[in-house]
């Protein structure tokens, strides 16, 4: 626990809720979308950039980080903040999802996951102890406890057996991350993982054993994993209630727009998604339309913005026509300016959201959201 | 010819001058390095960066613009310099280089180029005619008159048809500038190339033949095609004393900095090469110190700035170790952080010349330039 960290209310409307997390690095206003910066950079973005959009934090990959350039180096640099140039708050994955997804011959112990490196093919054992200790390295503000994600879909006795496994992996976290003293690392907290699946009854236990551990914020995973919206929302419905309303809580890995919306109206404070990003790379842009694939041949021709209500660079300095010519010709400038837009569109969106809470008018905007995007696209000159 | 075009030499020191060249999009500082911005965007670079790297004026590849977005397509969407966001002077070549070195099926007659596009294998042909219209269309403030790059190595006897051949089509380059009327090209400028090879008297005749059209400044053509420096500063040697003394030199495709730097020392006024860019997503970095290549393994672990001399973005706020990690990593941070080094590289090499020749120190300047390159780059810690 850390007690530099506090999370202030400003106001609630129903079960959403707007304010600031205070932490040593800086205010994080909630609800809160993180950037995602994987391996020391937020994909195709200069951090001065990626702040401009409104992002108070970003989250950075364990598992990647461990790899390449690893740990131990980004430690011996000064920590991954300067290493980066980035000197507001960043949360650190625990590295337990990305071993499942990415990682090669990986094995499961009770004592952690042994696996290959997709890079090179070398071999790393990750347990709770060792992603603190990397973590701490690093000299992440938010540190996330080691669980194991899940698979999707499992029975219900598989994911009792893996939430049960994640527990115990989160006290051990909770113990590491209180031993370990790095000068790097004063400055950190720790959140808890809940698990349990689409089970409800899962979910309620994983979060009681959870908050018996005094984390500085609990956060939601095995979710946006191929479950559907219905689903997440329905595991939503029944798990917001038991979670403690005094500390920031964070659904991972969420997510499209519209998820986002439902999660925060049912309480979420925070969310991270690698969609804008990874999306802006792939002629993918996010607009208060919907979205809009700038292959499509009718932007050729388009003098418009992509979209005239946004404020970030390439709405207010280039066509439709630029951008598409710039994708249709591989130029680095399109993966640039749509990643910056996406990324600026994510932040007004959570900007939005924040106010229409703040103004008690959450429901009015999550119906003037959805009509919006029902119209759709502007249509063709 | 445009009267709103003017050389003014404020300094000369030896062959060398310095000055301003004034065109109705604003003032190009001289010697000036030109980025090349081939697709209508520098590659993995915003222009206000390109800007602040202190470039006056970029480049236009016309026959990558010609197939893609195409020149119909930007002049419908207000010309080049809206398209790219780019509101200063910028020279677009011919197409006559490119396409010998990039297009399929190609077939020169007196009438022009036709060829096939490497894009899409579409039917193209390019004349004197259609490249004047394609580089007023685009809105170019300074054009080239189209000319046959005389292949490297080349006979005489084949060296001094190509020239001639160059030399008609300089005039039918110039009669359909003066002709094709566009509200976009009113600014527009020409300039002509002078061909000849390695040959003494074919460059002499080429450039006698092309001083007898009023062409607003004169390039040279047809170097840094693997002839070697020795062979291009002699080629230099005995042409520049005929070149005309009020109009801009431009020598075209050069080059590496100590190209420049000769070529500074015998007249040439202005210079474009993909070196910098290129090199810039190649993980090769110019520096004072010479070229320092940032896949070697002894930058992992490096705190150090690439070049402590160096203002630009990369060398302010990242070490070596951090560069190192995005190129081996592949990020696109990599490719943007070391385009805008290599850029400002160049415009800093610009700066000191202009300034050394100004002050009449030029030959100073050339020899710590070169003493600095030869310690070589700072040693590993």
């Amino acid at each position: 626990m850390n007690n530099a960290y506090h999370l202030n209310i400003n106001a609630t409307d129903g079960a959403a809720r707007t304010g600031i997390l205070r932490t040593p690095r800086g205010d994080i206003r909630t609800p809160a979308f993180m950037p995602v910066g994987t391996a020391a950079t937020v994909k195709a973005m200069k951090p001065a950039t990626v702040r401009q959009t409104g992002a108070d934090i970003i989250l950075g990959n364990t598992y990647h980080l461990m790899l390449r350039p690893t740990a131990e180096r980004i430690h011996n640099l000064g920590g991954l903040h300067k290493f980066m140039d980035w000197d507001r708050p960043i949360l650190t994955d625990s590295g337990g999802f990305q071993v499942m997804s990415l990682a090669q011959l990986r094995k499961i112990t009770e004592e952690g996951v042994s696996f290959r490196s997709h890079i090179d093919g070398s071999k790393h054992l990750l347990t709770p102890e060792r992603s603190m200790e990397i973590q701490k390295l690093l000299g992440a503000d938010i540190i996330m406890a080691f669980d194991e994600c899940t698979p999707y879909p499992a029975t219900k006795a598989e994911t009792d057996k893996s939430m049960r496994l994640s527990m115990r992996w989160a006290k051990r976290s909770y113990e590491a991350f209180e031993n370990i003293d790095l000068p790097t690392a004063k400055s950190s907290a720790i959140f808890g993982i809940v698990q349990g699946g689409v089970y409800r009854d899962l979910r309620e236990e994983s979060l009681k054993s959870l908050t018996d551990i005094p984390f500085d914020g609990y956060a939601i995973g095995g979710l946006a994993v191929g479950e559907g919206q219905d689903v997440m929302f329905e595991v939503l419905d029944f798990t917001m209630p038991h979670m403690p309303t005094d500390k920031p809580r964070y659904l991972m890995g969420v997510g499209k727009p519209d998820d986002i919306v439902g999660a925060v109206a049912r309480g979420i404070d925070m969310f991270d998604c690698v969609l804008p990003t990874r999306s802006g790379r792939n002629a993918q842009a996010f607009t208060r339309r919907g979205t809009v694939n700038l292959k499509n041949a009718r932007h050729q021709d388009d003098p418009r913005p992509l979209d005239d209500q946004c404020a970030c660079n390439a709405c207010q300095r280039y066509s439709r026509a630029y951008l598409s010519h710039l994708i249709r010709s591989g130029e680095i400038l399109g993966a640039m300016l749509l990643t910056e837009h996406n990324l600026q569109y994510y932040q007004d969106l959570m900007s939005g959201l924040r106010n229409a809470i703040e103004q008690q008018k959450l429901s009015n905007f999550i119906n003037d959201f959805h009509k919006l995007r029902e119209v759709g696209d502007i249509p063709p000159l």
